[in-house]
């Protein structure tokens, strides 16, 4: 079977955060589940990740997804992969793909194309490269008729070889037991004594074995980040290809600016996304939505022709044609009905709305179950919480709650319940009742002229 | 007179959306609707739409404004204008501009420009070019001494030819009689079996009529929008350039992320406008206000020296010196009075509200009338509706409303009331009288110790 | 001693507003302050601010920070300087620099470097210059072996010249008393009848003094602003110098979009800044904190892992771990504890709010201090403003204050108070005390089914 070997042992000093390199993020993924998600594409699924800088947090951001080994000792990349030997060994037959855990553009079809490659020429190694433009720094690939004779470091290429454009992109396969051996065979002869998985290439050649190269059509393979300029720049570019594959796929977009979507979100063709929307985690949006501007959904449902403006919503589901915004605030757990409308400086929290709703403006909605065509008036609270117990508040479908009403849970109203504005309701009400709790108004005329000296008429 | 005759019948299928190509919006107007305009403006307003997919949307869309005609199948430029060949014989005495409904940077001067060069010429055609620094793609066009000889497709041309870096934009001129006349002799012998505009030059030419060529300054005629990719670089294109106009009218702009101001937008010199505000419609903004950032107003006449952020407006006017937000919702039909404070979680609607009033926090005013001077507590609600009827609030000069305070609408207070907080006021209040509903307050020792066992201090 | 002559008499027409052009803003500050700061930063500290067009405005500006003088007519820069000469005359031992108030981007190094070679060079007058792709316009440094032999304007360079693409910046150093000296032999035969300042050069090296020319590494030094687009480009460029900084602290940004964060800002690393967030003033971020989107701070204390969405915050403080946000307004001298919540459709006012206390919901805190682990129910409004007068409201450690609670203030509530939802508290509550007014709740059975017609079931 195939495997891939995935080093993420970097620590990134310039990041200037106590973290592993490949955990820092790219719209909202680690570098690391970038180069995971690629392998699992492209069905390489038994991985070993290397792990070495605050090695710990690799393990807790895989939480047993995936082997990890641990290289105690920063002493190159082939001594990075030897750590791996003992997962290697579990099955010798197939082939390994080594990665770099920060280059986080390694896309399915390049592994794919490439083991396809290293498999029909019965390479031992095939190196993944890429075409630069501007190739400084980088080890060049030489190519023979057969194959490749090697890989020249920047600083030691000729003149004639730093004209090569064409750039070893640290990403390998290997024949695994090939790989085995070949790792055994590596020394340290280096100025900086460690120990360099590039030399396998010529320790394959000098075997009589083959080595070859894929190039891949994607130069974004190639790009990693060692500060927080480069991780900028990873992220501007990783937004614009999600936000293209939207494009192609029939959604608008007027101005990007500020729009951030994560690869996991879904939209349906005819949605509109305006400026300043971040749609994170597993949002999906149904056609003909408006998003934005200045909103945020994390791991919701929203449904078509929704409308959500100036809005906040996690972990919650918006149905078709609800009208949220602006200034709402929907947190999770929560359910939205169709056709609702949820208005300005609105909490919804752990509750249910019906459909055909309207909690048009200034209420807290917690722990709650509203029914269907039900009216919800400005400066209603539902007391959800008495200093010790949450508990719900369940109102039956057609009810009025009447504005600045306190609703004391647990409490149920019935259907069509009225309640009086400036109500506190403290229990249960039924079917069709009215609930008032209102005091005698009393008017003592005069009263301004006498107090208020500061109103100048 | 003149007249012209705009192409609208595409489909524009990668867009992926049951629309006609040219009721796509950039900056808020459909593509069709920026062809108009620049006819408009260039007197040109004897206008036949030529529709064809889904053309009962172009209808609706233009509500009448213009004649429209239908062409009911595909078959090339030169058949779309046929189906307009009933108008052009209302009135053939003038000139006839033929244009792409899909092509929106067209613009007056152009028109105007080239229309001069056409009757000046004595042309039977003149066709509208620019110059591109890439014409791939485009048909050149070849001049001659006297004019042209004719438009060479980028497929037929030849390598000299394809040097040529002027080309045809789609947008010509025609004596409305020899026009007529033209499209009587289009064939479609050609491998699509369609009727080309383009082959009118040719007939012409060989009647020994003169064709000719203007070439406007104005490079962006040319551009179109076949997917959601271009239509985003459209919009992108006139976003900059509407915001390029009011920098040259001395508008303050220190970061133009996220800024959307349409073309019918007036801002007054001084005013400064801050990232992420949408401005829509008919809205005016006078000198020295500040707008943004984060807000949005639609058709809405906003003043001098007003601050308006992270605040929506739509039909409604603020006056001079207001100041609104953060975190405000001005529903229609308002109208904020001068030197007003509209604070934060605050939403008026369909309301008046007097100059030097304040309603600084936390409230919602529906269907009502405020006075000057009035001073609105934080959770006060205008109870404008109960379950069937929406009635008006009325609230006179120098009151003062107390905090959450409900007043239950048909109602009026008269000047200087005073309302005490927490009072449902349910019924008229007269001058300067102070209204009070508040039951007496218990307190019962030690009951905390009893009942908050969570509470460790 | 060494000084400095900045030149802040221009007027910019082309800005269109009646201010001196010095005044007009980047990233916050006048370009004129930029010009101060540097020089300040350099140890430059005895300023004379020549000022000309609405020159009182620059003395309001300054209040009487720096000297300043009137330049009455507008005669050259060499006129300019002479008005300054008085001021020059206090110490003539040293070096003065003379620099242009609205070209923001000198820096220290700049200043600092140019007058070590200006005085080991023992030159009378030492120009800084700086290389430029596109020279076009600027005035050209003609070198010499030991110096230079004079500046060349554009218009008077021959060919050869205008090929030299190091250029005048405009500012220069002087020997003081040469300065004195120089400046009286300046003379206006020139076209314009103007008194240029690069006429001391020629003049300078007529009497054998030597003339020389420090070029800055720094080509920004040129920059300046002549109409509104000018002033954009100057604000983008410093807003992206600015994050450039940060992101080399080890703060991230995700997409820079709308971010605007003035010079004065201090971010600690590890913080993330996401779009739309403006930071103004003395804000400074604690490490590991997220700011934003779309949120506001200026002049603010923000301490260690405080989460602060969508809000915005003036002269306050926050400490760390408070969780802020989305859609809260933090107004001016409040203090915001640790770990505490304050949540949407909030608004805290001159309060101080103790460590773990929440706040979670629509709530108005104004004039108040809150202790430690106090719940505020939604709706509850301190009323601090009787019409009359503004009082503090206080509220004990672990109080427990109901929903739709009005506190009239001035009161004081204990330790662990606890208030019943709906209540209107208008005297002080003792420790441990319940206090409730509270109606009697009447139920009107049916009441709906005669009123409610319009709801069909």
């Amino acid at each position: 079977m195939n495997k891939a070997v995935i080093l993420a042992g970097g620590q990134g000093k310039r990041m200037k955060a106590e973290m592993p390199k490949p955990l820092f993020r790219v719209l909202g993924e680690p570098m690391l589940e970038w180069v995971i998600s690629a392998c699992e594409s492209a069905e390489v699924s038994d991985i070993c990740v290397v792990k070495g800088y605050m090695g710990e947090m690799i393990d807790e951001y895989l939480a047993g997804r995936y082997t990890t080994v641990l290289q105690a000792e920063r002493l190159g990349t082939g001594h990075a992969v030897q750590q791996a030997i003992p997962f290697l060994k579990n099955d010798e037959s197939g082939n390994t793909l080594v990665l770099c855990g920060d280059a986080p553009f390694i896309d399915e079809k390049t592994i794919r194309d490439s083991l396809m490659l290293h498999t029909q020429n019965g390479n031992a190694v095939t190196v993944i490269t890429a075409e630069l433009d501007d190739p400084t720094g980088y080890g060049r690939i030489i190519r023979t008729e057969h194959g490749i004779s090697g890989i020249v470091e920047h600083k030691d290429a000729t003149p004639e070889q730093r004209e090569i454009k064409e750039v070893n992109s640290g990403a390998y396969w290997f024949r695994t037991a090939d790989l085995i051996s070949l790792l055994g065979k590596l020394t340290n002869d280096n100025v900086q004594n460690e120990y360099y998985l590039t030399d396998t290439v010529g320790i394959a050649l000098s075997e009589g074995k083959k080595a070859g190269a894929y190039k891949s059509d994607n130069a974004n393979i190639i790009k990693g980040a060692n500060d927080r300029h480069d991780l900028l720049e990873l992220n501007n570019y990783a937004r614009m290809e999600v936000i293209g594959k939207h494009l192609d796929n029939g959604v608008e977009f007027v101005c990007t600016d500020g729009v951030i979507i994560e690869r996991s979100v879904e939209i349906g063709r005819g949605a509109s996304i305006l400026p300043g929307t971040i749609l994170r985690g597993k949002t999906t949006i149904g056609e003909g939505s408006v998003i934005g501007p200045n909103s945020k959904a994390v791991d919701c449902i929203i449904g078509k022709n929704v409308v959500f403006d100036t809005a906040q919503a996690y972990q919650s589901e918006i149905a078709d044609g609800a009208n949220v915004g602006p200034f709402v605030h929907i947190r999770p757990d929560s359910r939205i009905g169709a056709e609702t409308r949820i208005g300005d400086f609105v909490e919804v929290k752990n509750s249910t709305i019906g459909d055909k709703t309207a909690i048009a403006h200034l209420a807290y909605i917690g722990d709650s179950d509203i029914g269907k065509k039900v009216n919800i008036g400005a400066g209603t609270v539902t007391v959800n919480f008495d200093g010790v117990a949450k508990s719900r508040c369940v109102i039956g479908d057609c009810s009025f709650v009447g504005s600045n009403t306190s609703l004391i849970a647990p409490i149920r109203l019935g259907k069509g319940v009225y309640t009086a504005a400036g109500t506190t309701v403290t229990r249960d009400v039924p079917d069709y009742a009215l609930a008032i709790d209102r005091g005698e108004l009393k008017v003592n005329e005069g009263y301004t002229l006498r107090k208020m000296k500061s109103c100048k008429k």
